[in-house]
């Protein structure tokens, strides 16, 4: 028997709603298999904030850090200050754990309604930087509040941090049947950035002599996937273009109810951490309405990185067939992953 | 008698076409007029820099300053290093003519194709942030083409640039029929640069109260632009999240073929800079593909700027009934300028 022990952060808002239906699946997928799961719970969000002024605190860190994969559902809050949560909890653990690949899988599924008119065949992945650019929190003001205030905010890449994003998304690139890898940066105005990111995939790409390469300014990109998102296969980019262009690929494929993404450490040094794109929708939250299809999504990514690929393609077999079967009816959050979870099991 | 005295730089690739045929349809608007335009060509971009290696020289910038206005075609060319051409001529004019609001209006024109399958009304302007944020050039590498590098981006933000541009948007705002604003930051992740744009809306939205404020990070508003982009009225946003949404936006107004911009100093201590917000499309260079019309409106825009209202007016009304017109043949560059300048004239 294999047991996987599982860190759950069901955080603010939806996150304790869909977590619960990932995990609904997760149990039925793995049901009469010999890998168990464990799971244990971490309190934290705006809730813990609120009771005791913590965000993460090194004990919860250390706690976390001792598991196989981390399952969260979605921080934040509007009655905690913006960026408390993002900074001192989410976007924490995503640098302590070092995750530094961002994997944001788009797919459109048949069946599912697509804001585009023509979509075409959409599936490709963005692999995002996950401990650089400008998310590093190395920004400050001076003077702050006055009419001289300066705010800076720093974008920091290092070759170390690109080259190895860089390689594990040339790898992905070379799996993929069209071997296409896309990088997407604005290296004609932050040229220092951008030309260490051109460089690097330049570098890397004589190993991946397949692989075909491709580059698009971030703002053509946007365009790019709205009026032809079949060009992309593979997109490496930064931490903050990746932001933005993953909620867009989200709302081409469907919307943030069924986008997925893992925080992988490639390197497996620490465990990897799985979360819907969506945040805490704080105006849905506790009406069982969130759509939980994006967590179990999530789950899926979370067994691949595992090593568990059949199970993983279960889930997005049932999510497939799911999604094909939808008539407009409106389902209850439980609903949803009763349905995903009756699918996974047959 | 007026007359305008016009700086142009047509720039590259198809930006001397383009700028060809907006001159065509200013002449044809003032035709008959007491209004008169004097142009003085200035050759800049990338011939000149392999020419002579200057991009723009304090000379250059003297005699442009003083006009009344410039019209820019396009500046970029593949054959110049990524970066020399844009952050040397253009961002150069941009900064040093201290153009702190960039205007890019987005207007879905009925009958124009767009990506979208239920675009619903499209109408809003963006007001990006021209001379701060990421694009002040203020970013450097140090151990370059090492193992070792770290290149650096800063964004830089000051309550004087931020407030004068937000004063801008409000302005624009109330002038508008539904009198809506809607901040686009990052101010959970950029939290000190994010604080800095967020006070100062609240704080300048008092000078407007019946200005309607709302808030999306930047991610969220590119869902809502394919999504529900009828929310937008007025947008205002720093320089580099300006430049990726008025793409997305040109994208789902039917393309960049079609979408104007302004780089205005609304203090008019400088001439005003207008140009369409497409680049140099060098594969499409010289075959008399390129739609003009995206010049011809930013024309329009110059004409407003100049306080031509009635002429602007009669310049978009071309364009609309142009649009509503067209029926798929194929027209070259001056066969679209024709029917512009035609439509204006009578
Ligand atoms: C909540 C926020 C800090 C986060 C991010 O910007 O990375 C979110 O938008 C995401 O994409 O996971
Ligand atoms: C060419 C480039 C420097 C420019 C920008 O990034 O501002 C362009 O994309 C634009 O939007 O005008």
């Amino acid at each position: 028997t294999r047991t996987i022990r599982l860190a759950v952060v069901a955080g603010d808002g939806i996150g304790p709603e869909v977590v619960a239906e990932g995990l609904k699946v997760l149990g039925a997928v793995l049901d009469g298999s010999d890998v168990q799961v464990e799971q244990t719970p971490f309190d934290l969000g705006a809730a813990r904030w609120h009771r005791t002024g913590e965000t993460l605190t090194d004990a919860d860190l250390e706690a976390i850090a001792d598991h196989d994969a981390i399952l969260l559902g979605a921080i934040g809050d509007p009655s905690v200050p913006s960026g408390v949560l993002e900074r001192g909890l989410l976007l924490k653990l995503r640098f302590a754990l070092d995750h530094y690949v961002n994997l944001r899988p788009s797919t459109l599924y048949p069946g599912v309604p697509t804001p585009l008119a023509r979509p075409g065949e959409i599936d490709f992945v963005v692999v995002r930087e996950g401990t650089e650019g400008p998310y590093v929190g190395n920004g400050g003001a001076i003077r702050a509040g006055t009419p001289h205030e300066v705010a800076n905010e720093v974008s920091v890449n290092t070759a170390y941090g690109v080259e190895r994003v860089v390689r594990d998304a040339f790898a992905r690139a070379q799996a993929r049947p069209r071997k296409k890898l896309t990088l997407v940066h604005k290296h004609n105005v932050l040229v220092h950035a951008g030309h260490l990111w051109r460089r690097t995939v330049e570098a890397v790409a004589a190993e991946f002599p397949d692989v075909a390469v491709d580059y698009a300014h971030v703002d053509a990109a946007t365009i790019y996937l709205v009026t032809d998102p079949a060009r992309f296969d593979v997109i490496v980019t930064d931490n903050l273009f990746g932001d933005i262009l993953t909620d867009l690929a989200a709302a081409i494929t469907g919307g943030i109810g069924l986008a997925a993404s893992g925080n992988i450490n490639p390197d497996r040094t620490t465990p990897s951490m799985f979360e819907p794109v969506h945040g805490s929708a704080p105006d849905i939250a506790g009406q069982a309405k969130a759509d939980p299809t994006a967590t179990v999504l999530s789950v899926a990514l979370l067994l691949e990185h595992l090593g568990l690929g059949d199970e993983a393609r279960r889930i997005s077999d049932a999510v497939a067939a799911d999604i094909a079967g939808r008539d407009g009816t409106t389902r209850s959050t439980s609903q949803v992953g009763d349905a995903l979870a009756a699918r996974v099991r047959s």
